[in-house]
């Protein structure tokens, strides 16, 4: 089930909140020493949350859209009282003193905890390694990376473990897992929900956002978290659609761009047949499939990794004095790689993002969404991406997010929906990149190619 | 006659715009030589354009408020086809080839431009000392500076050589000359009026904005120029309030604070007397007196003067290592102090804004605004003031923009209002610092104050 058909049945007291936390605890009993996906499994406080709701459903009082839906999130999401690693060795045992809005409002929605969904330490990473608890491994053969830093999301999500979970995505931390791991993700538009109480990385980049099963689901999950907020002055007051409704749209009438250059080069076969496969379908779908020639989009990679370098170092600052051992490799050289940056390159970095969204603009007016590979590559396996602090790690990286960097220098929204399968079984997705604050065409085009394929549905086998 | 008086006087034909700009062209070649206020003087051209605008009054075409208004403004507002000097040697011949916004805003509402006035070499200097084209002079006493960097819109409007004049706030830039040379200064609240086409110094404090003989004229300005602009997306959409009306209102029930500290520390005793009998003049008028604990201001003005060395420093880059040899020695160092700044501790900088202006907010709660000097000390003598590139230069420049800094770090608005003289003649001014976006407040304290005073309406005498 989907967490949208999930959420139904519960509410329609077809199935009952308790049976199905307790079928999932059960799923999650099998995988986890397969995948290391959860941080926290709360099988007990879970089961009894989940009662509590069907007791108060049973009273006729709702919650809301998620009442009883067990979910887990990306260990990022403070939850007062509540444990919140962020990955990390530094917060092994800090309580959160507060919680973040984006998760306050699902569960206002009704939303039962299940525990926590591992990470890269501190989000910093787009493989899914973790020098201090373990890689995070992919359901679909777990000799693969999930790719980072929403390891546990996209390992969870793809191995029906939790309906959905929250990521966040500064540099590609939601659409690099969403795509190895064969879900939906949505990284939105930045501003457009709130970041107070998620773990700070980079405040120019940030952006917190669901993976799923579907572009329902996310659409679902996005009406209930986007919005202004007082507790973060950089949460949007733009209008907000009706995002669901936006996911029964149809393609006729869309034109999607595919770009002449950067997204198409260099291109791993299996991910330029998925790439050509998708886009047949989408054109077969009524969409108009066009050839956008986009700006240089190496620059604005390199602008990224510089600003995330600085305000990630900024944040650990502190940190990186006092407690420097207590990093993984690759994450303190990272971050003390941007203790050395001057304000003034800092600052010129900032400066061509309105120059630079001009171009972007002009490159693709009249385009409603831009399609192009998440990754260049399949899930590479985890023992050739285990570059830790080596002196090649920032290439092996940097080629790895190359796709993804650019979208969120722009600030735009990108989803990513689940397009195929490599011939060995890896999936690869694509990324639809659209508009400032449109995220619902973004949800069109997913619902309509999902409408028309089944590769989102697939489940991966439980080793034996 | 002040702005507001002369603009109806003209929109009436009591006078026409010729008369009034050949009146202030005569004036302005009697003072030029004493105080070396304007970069150009267009009298030609000015006195063309102000018989077309009795020629268009005369054939029923009413331009706006300012109709055949003579105006000169600080010489870095661009005016597509005229030069812009900066106050520097760098674009001593640059013509601009976009109009400000601001600028043009005053244009469609009817001024005729007289010429350009003086400031500091690119506006970063608070003494009105220019090491290319000499000091400006303060008119009450040729002696004393002017303050800076809006030296020319300071010294023009006390003596009379334009109605009034648009200044730029960065540290102090307008309430420096104003409070310097008696006249009437407005730093708005950060955001209130689009910078598109001001020459930029740091973006995250400049504000620009009118000095002119009255809060009322102020206020006519403002009204003018407030609001949105397509061309600078800093520019708030706040609600514009009648600015205008404003100045009509009564002290009655409003409440001043005096703050308790800092600002009261270590003044000159002809500035501590000025604020007692200030302070004495808004309580006979209604105000309500309450001293006020304000956070530390210390902090406030070393955060603002880092950001402002770092943001000025990156807008100056190219010409820093192209051209060193043509700034001004003081212009040089201070902007070369800003190239070595980590950008982690620039964000820091940045980021004690939020807490900063929450505590601000907690300590002034209730408090309609609050009153404080400008400078803890009367206009300096140029010759003593004139520190150059030595070594002690910062020093001396900390302690005259003491009390203005803070105010542009936390983005607040500030009226500066003739309040009285030193027993040699030389004018001090008093702040009102307020809320974000109320000026409307400020403007209604400064007019009661005027109508309950006249030391804004006293005239420096042409040297003999």
């Amino acid at each position: 089930m989907t967490l949208t058909e999930v959420a139904r049945a519960i509410a329609m007291k077809q199935v009952s909140s308790h049976e199905v936390t307790r079928a999932l605890l059960h799923r999650i009993a099998q995988w986890q020493p397969h995948l290391n996906g959860f941080m926290a499994i709360e099988a007990e406080a879970a089961l009894k949350a989940a009662e509590q709701a069907d007791a108060a459903l049973a009273a006729g009082e709702v919650r809301g859209p998620l009442h009883g839906v067990p979910l887990a999130h990306k260990d990022m999401y403070y939850d007062a009282g509540k444990v919140v690693t962020c990955g990390s060795l530094i917060r092994r045992d800090y309580v959160a003193t507060t919680t973040s809005t984006a998760l306050q409002r699902l569960k206002d929605a009704g939303q039962v905890r299940l525990g926590a969904l591992h990470m890269a330490e501190f989000a910093y990473g787009p493989t899914g390694h973790n020098s201090h608890y373990g890689p995070v491994r992919n359901p679909w053969n777990v000799a693969h990376i999930t790719g980072g830093s929403s390891s546990g999301s996209g390992s969870a999500v793809a191995a029906r473990l939790t309906f959905a979970a929250l990521g966040s995505d500064t540099g590609g931390s939601i659409r690099m897992p969403a795509n190895f791991c064969g879900v939906t993700g949505l990284k939105v538009t930045w501003g457009r929900i709130s970041r107070a109480g998620a773990m700070p990385l980079s405040q120019s980049l940030d952006t917190v956002g669901p993976l799923a099963q579907t572009a329902e689901d996310c659409a679902l999950l996005l009406a209930l978290m986007a919005g202004p907020d007082p507790e973060d002055p950089t949460a949007s007051a733009e209008p907000v659609a009706d995002y669901v409704a936006a996911t029964k749209g149809s393609l006729k009438g869309l034109k999607i761009g595919v770009p002449a250059t950067f997204y198409v080069d260099d291109l791993d076969s299996e991910v330029a047949r998925v790439l050509d496969e998708t886009i047949a379908v989408l054109k077969r779908e009524g969409a108009d499939i066009v050839k956008v020639e986009l700006p240089d989009q190496r620059q604005l990679q390199a602008a990224s990794q510089l600003v995330l370098a600085v305000e990630a170092a900024a944040f650990h600052k502190r940190w990186l004095i006092e407690r420097p051992q207590d990093y993984g490799a690759q994450v303190l050289m990272r971050l003390q790689n941007g203790l050395a940056v001057p304000a003034i390159t800092y600052l010129e970095a900032m400066r061509w993002r309105g120059p630079a969204l001009a171009a972007h603009h002009a490159a693709t007016a009249g385009v409603d969404a831009v399609i192009a590979p998440v990754s260049p590559v399949p899930p590479p396996t985890i023992a050739e991406s285990d570059v830790g602090g080596n002196a090649n790690a920032p290439a092996v990286l940097q080629r790895l997010t190359l796709f993804t960097r650019p979208v969120n220098y722009l600030g735009l929204p990108s989803l990513v929906v689940p397009s195929g399968f490599t011939g060995s079984g890896l999936p690869v997705g694509m990324q639809l990149i659209g508009r400032a604050f449109d995220e619902a065409t973004l949800l069109t085009i997913g619902a309509a190619f999902q409408r028309a394929t089944d590769y989102h549905a697939k489940v991966p086998k439980l080793p034996s």
